[in-house]
């Protein structure tokens, strides 16, 4: 961690890019496609996009690539509150570049339109499943606070060493296999921005909830790694 | 192991609740869904509830997760008896009340229907492939002392460190690949009861096979191991 | 390696047993089930049944679980011929045994009938895409050469240690995504044994190409990377 | 790396070979299929070919297996120049023998018609999805050169030891997830040359595409991760 944090937001910057390039990229460009991937193609592709970035830039930045995780490990106690603010800056930029390449390229096939979304996170009418805003929020704060807690439990110096990115990633797979029908899955603010932006409309007047809901989740998921299981 | 035990039955209580939230919550919400994930995103799910919370917990607990496993690892040698019953108590706990957020989830859906499940497990005409009492006897007791072998062995310490989170996630999805269609895959007591006490009815009915079951064949996987393969 | 044979015995009658249990048995109940795991879910149940028993008894036997990775690895220099022999006694017994409990379990559900096969091998009018004897022969002989020289080269002692398991589950995984259409995927005599025996007619009369080709592939990739790559 | 020329690319003809049988040979002969394993399957089969040989021949190659990521590493200063032109002969060797074992095993099925492709490269009306020859490219370059980018990180010595074939592996099944509809998905020259050779018209006209993008792709993950991430 004594990386400039130039460098630490370049890490950031990129990995959320990624995160959302293969993330909904997969959702956008191959989960309708015929025999395409499915819900369980999407579910593996955002995990992927972590476990991945977390071995190719943990070392760098921690990759958080997620405004939740990172406000998760201030709470619990991992992560300096003074660096909040720019790895969120860089999160949201890196998103907002993915669902412009995202765009460019789904744009490049006849008959693309923008209103179907890509892959914006929704509730009530805009949930993929039609599920109301209650259980949205429900699923949103209850999954972000598992998230970080598997991610405080799993990059404990008592966890084994080097397989963390192996439990977060999957750990992110795991989360959209259960709650894609409900809200799209956020979990991480960044993530809902870059798409919403591009979509606006809809995606906008909702986009409050998966800033929202995800940060009280990821605040009681580090008070509760925090509060129960830190070394005494 | 030297955590009090009031840490490890909360480490349990969280761990099993994300088991049964992940598990028979990928089964209500997203198996069936358009494009869904269907039983193998089901599989994956419940292998990587156990896959995240050994990287997570598993310095904490142990992460058993899971009354068959607690047992199997008694009558393996490598679980004090006394610790048996708070940490049954803490698993059932942890599974009734993902139940019941995942009811809180589902039922924000118009149409929502208790009566068709919370992924309950069941045999005869509450079997999913309509497989009778015997067939899902005998593939419970198999699975779960299989299971039981594979945890033994995978954190045998002859066994390489660090990896067995892997083995034992995944080999809880290969269980489910198999046998879902009998018995919509227990192999844990806990996993079935939450359901059950929401469901009520049949499910509760059905419950008595599925501590029975799993019960028989930890003991099974835990004395084969211990009988064949222990050090000298 | 000092373990006496018997427990090496059982530890490959057990490991066996497992793989044709959670292989075949996947394809058998729930590879066509509505909303059924497919050809993906069988893939992955084939590989997770070996990288589950590599970590589980790796440290007893080897974990070969099939006579052409025994034989493989004699003609690799990694095995003592003599102790061939007595690995394919119990492997076959391990596979008959688990064919059975798939009888068992498959025949509980009304209408099952054993001329559907309890995932047999088979080529020409039994190979499942109708594909030819011969092309059946090449995927089988080059699908096994691969798989011993990936088995050759993740145990060999430049590679990372404690993976080895990872990469060759992962490695059969792989070989059945490719080559079920073909031959329903042997590239293990044992596997292709047990159910023949059960279904006995056509797959007993086919079940010579899934000693031979196996075989054949087995001692092509165990000399070419003793050739190739072994340590000067 | 003081392994013989002649051995390296041995291995990496050995491995590019798998590449492309396990990948290409997947999507032809299993995709499809009734109960088939479509893009989810084919993109773990090309994600697994490279997760297995990585442990398998990591440590006598370095298991490139395609030459974006040979001169991607040559930018990156991981890689000597002098031998960036063997490796490239060797991969594009093992990617033709791959195309050649493919479609003697897919012609043994009455009724094949190579004018299908063999799993080739393309774009435009060639494209899976009918996606311009723009948004190939862009999808082409920003795949290939997030793919280096990942690999110089997974490889990097502050990273975790032994996990970047899992990386690096599941990092080629991500680029599949998001973009089989686009191109077909290369990010690698050599297996795109492998079944255009055998199919001939449009896919050697297209071919050059698959050449062009991918090794400036790789020409930008490379020079990135050098430039914001190398030790100082």
């Amino acid at each position: 961690m004594s990386m400039p944090m130039s460098k630490r937001m370049g890490a950031e910057l990129i990995g959320t890019f990624w995160l959302v390039l293969g993330g909904c990229g997969s959702a956008v460009l191959a989960a309708s496609f015929p025999i395409g991937i499915g819900l369980v193609g999407v579910s593996m592709a955002f995990g992927l996009t972590v476990l991945t970035m977390a071995f190719a830039i943990g070392h760098i930045s921690g990759c958080h690539l997620n405004p939740a995780v990172s406000l998760g490990l201030v709470v619990g106690g991992r992560f300096p509150l003074k660096d909040l603010v720019p790895y969120v800056i860089a999160q949201v930029v890196g998103a907002i570049l993915a669902a412009g390449v995202i765009y460019l390229i789904a744009s490049g096939k006849a008959g693309f339109e923008l209103s179907n979304g890509l892959a914006s996170n929704g509730y009530g009418e805009h949930s993929p499943g039609q599920y109301s805003l209650g259980a949205g929020f429900v699923s949103e704060v209850v999954m972000t606070a598992m998230f970080i807690l598997i991610i405080m439990g799993a990059t404990d110096s008592r966890a084994p060493a080097g397989f963390a990115p192996i439990a977060i990633g999957l750990a992110l797979t795991l989360i959209h296999l259960v709650s894609i029908p409900v809200t799209n899955t956020s979990v991480n603010p960044a993530r809902s921005t870059g798409p919403a932006l591009f979509v606006g409309g809809w995606a906008l007047h909702q986009l409050w909830l998966f800033w929202v809901a995800p940060l009280i989740g990821s605040v009681i998921g580090g008070a509760l790694y925090r509060g129960l299981f830190r070394t005494p």
